[in-house]
């Protein structure tokens, strides 16, 4: 049934509208341009045409099977919507409409709910903005239309901040496979798009925006999640994390149950990863979708500069994640890539006067030595060594040479540097604009592999 | 003699070179084309014009006063030239030279020292990448050129991580009063810096990149430090955090003493407030810089998006920010500037609905409000509100009312909402990507406002 979400035939927009800015008119026309190539029926009484597509007075008439219904009219009028859905075999309402116990009418929210029970049908919503699911160029959402393709699953308890992350993600250009959004949570929670997304082979990654689970629903929700991170790593970043957030949240969201140090535990218990800031949750989970899993703990880390490669060490030894000493082989080995005065040890320091042979060579012996598992690369701007020509050769030897060695980035400096980065990360190399959140995001990808690793053996 | 460097008339540079790319020329060129306004003697004995400027062959035989002497030239030349900078009354020589101490020549730093205390010459290095004022458009580094102006000093004791970062300012429009590289501080060290920083007028806020202080000069580091932040906030990021990170830092920089919980001591019972990363440390910066100190810790939050204000009221919560539980009066004059299904408590949420209008009676109301001491202005894209708009109007509402509130700021969403925050930061009004981030540094304003106070009335 939920499945019917990521591959729908047909969508039908219960509201669609010829004004402009409204929302049945955003809905579909983003639907339009964002390039789906299934069937899409406007439903409005009161229009023959919309957008240049026929229109139905309701979802009975429309002649063929429909899919997934996009719900965009008033509150009052849901309830019937719901029952032509069920009536016409509809298999997923996607519910925009607001109005329900987000403004305290509860009542309003049940009735539908059980409506579509009744009928087999099920609801995402109410109170949302809607779904997108890149991989189909579905953009059933009222957000932005260019959203970036890739393979982070992004799911937001949020309408607002939602959208606003839609932004974010298309700016910063981190690709989504799929964003949903929960609102309400009348019937489908993230739990259940967790599962659904476990097994989307579009899919790498779930980053999620909680701000709660439904009171009584905490031990499902853990044990979804279980099953859920045995496949797919689950970034989350939850909102109400002291007393007075979770108030705010009351205020927001509806009353939800649990301390923050309950669902500390939960996330820890079901192998979740706790991101603190909406940009750590991006940081972690572009690591996830563009690296394989580390093989191990043993991480290096490669810089051209001293002083990030201290930041880099004091990230590494506070976020647990385990540089080795190199044996002599691999100090010899290291001591060939660089001059004189550089240090083969860990930070291996190519030194200021490093150029991209210097890099490349260490590179390449950091990923043929059997003692590394994980890299960080480092780089500080430098006079002598154009980031971006760092970076052009970095893609080329990782793609040369296939590298599966799970590898993070940071360049520091101006604006060329941010160029680099930009290119390295559209080349599937995450890269970051401090070296502490490259090693903390590394630092979270070995935590998960250890996690399943551990599960997995018990 | 110190401070010749922020008022020197002219400024020599020992080994000023013809040739593009070298060191010498760079930073000839720099402080020519930065504007410098002094006179600018290159000194090079196989030269008699360079960059159009008349070359002397040595530093005595300029015809007139020297005041600040850069220094680039081999190691082994370099106590022959501070020699002569001791005869020609330099007041500061700014040995930008490597080859001492940090490849274990300690001898040779040491001889040098000793020549310039016997002149009278005060030496900063060597090995650095130089020194900026840009009050005085002195750009005398071999970094970029384009130092963006503003009233934040820079201290950097790592040279690479420093021009990394001249570069990271001048991208995200980081305003510097002052740049120092530090280096081996084998004769001006981080404390006296800021000791000079704290009396001048074109510094707000001081931040340091620091590695550590020299051994045995602990005590004196705490009891300058302490003088210094009860005139000037100071923002530190100390690398070496960890165990091994001091390690990496021994390597690079040379044996300095302590463990970091000393240093963490010691900062507190300064009065410097520690950044984990770079960024946080620009981040606080900037707030300093930007916005007056916090009259007290009452805090308020207003928002259009329920998800923003939770994420930061959390952050409040967990640094330690003071959200106010607004009065019955006030809660009434907020009801006034929302739509009825807002929330008139802290944090205000204006809702999805809001317009710029909305945003402007909330901000009246709580700068008129006595309970008020700090503003946190959220935004969360939406369709209705355009962020450029809303950023101009908060800029003209401050500018015309002199707003004196300390206040930060942070909109969430795609390049438009980027756009919008640049402006706002143009506009000397801090804004941040993550809500999380603008309650970070507005919580140490807050902080050191409060040690300032105490301090005082002890």
């Amino acid at each position: 049934m939920l499945k019917a979400l990521l591959e729908p035939k047909s969508i039908a927009v219960i509201g669609a509208s010829r004004t402009p800015g409204k929302i049945g008119y955003v809905i579909l026309k983003n639907i339009m341009n964002y390039g789906y190539k299934g069937k899409i029926y406007p439903i409005n009484p009161n229009a023959n045409e919309i957008l240049g597509l026929k229109a139905y007075p309701s979802v009975l008439s429309v002649p063929e099977e429909v899919d997934v219904a996009v719900i965009a009219i008033p509150a009052q009028e849901v309830p019937k919507a719901i029952e032509e859905c069920g009536k016409k075999g509809v298999k997923v309402a996607v519910v925009i409409s607001s109005g329900f116990s987000e403004v305290g009418n509860v009542e309003l929210e049940e009735k539908i709910v059980k409506i579509a029970r009744e009928h087999g049908v099920r609801i995402l919503g109410p109170n949302i903005f809607g779904y997108a699911y890149t991989h189909l160029n579905i953009n059933a959402t009222f957000g932005p239309l260019e959203i970036e393709k890739g393979n982070i699953a992004l799911i937001s308890q949020s309408g607002a901040l939602g959208i606003a992350l839609m932004g974010w993600t298309i700016m910063n250009e981190i690709g989504l496979s799929a964003l949903f959004s929960v609102g309400n949570m009348a019937d489908i929670d993230v739990a259940e798009l967790s599962e659904l997304l476990a097994d989307d082979p579009n899919t790498k990654v779930i980053a999620i925006y909680l701000e709660g689970v439904k009171s009584g629903r905490g031990r499902e929700f853990v044990e979804k999640m279980s099953k859920v991170t045995m496949k797919k790593p689950v970034v989350v970043i939850k909102a109400g994390r002291t007393s007075r957030g979770m108030k705010a949240v009351a205020s927001h969201t509806g009353s939800l149950a649990g301390s923050d140090a309950l669902y500390d535990a939960a996330f820890k218990q079901s192998g979740i990863i706790r991101a603190s800031t909406v940009e750590e949750m991006f940081d972690i989970a572009r690591a996830f979708a563009q690296q394989p899993l580390p093989r191990g703990e043993n991480t290096i880390i490669i810089t051209n500069g001293g002083g990030v490669g201290v930041l880099a060490t004091d990230a590494a030894e506070l976020s647990g994640v385990k540089l080795i000493e190199p044996s002599q082989n691999l100090i010899n080995a290291f001591k060939q890539t660089m001059p004189w005065f550089g240090s083969p040890r860990n930070p291996v320091d190519l030194t200021g006067q490093a150029v991209v042979d210097n890099y490349i060579k260490a590179l390449k012996v950091a990923v043929e030595s059997p003692e590394i598992d994980n890299i960080v690369i480092l780089y500080c701007r430098t006079a002598i060594l154009d980031p971006r020509d760092l970076a052009k050769a970095i893609v080329e030897f990782y793609e040369e040479n296939k590298v599966n060695k799970a590898t993070v980035i940071s360049f520091v400096g101006g604006q060329d540097t941010y160029d680099a980065m930009k290119y390295l990360n559209r080349h599937n190399l995450p890269s970051y604009p401090s070296p502490e959140r490259a090693v903390n995001a590394l630092s979270k990808m070995i935590w998960y592999k250890k996690f399943v690793e551990h599960k997995t053996r018990k």
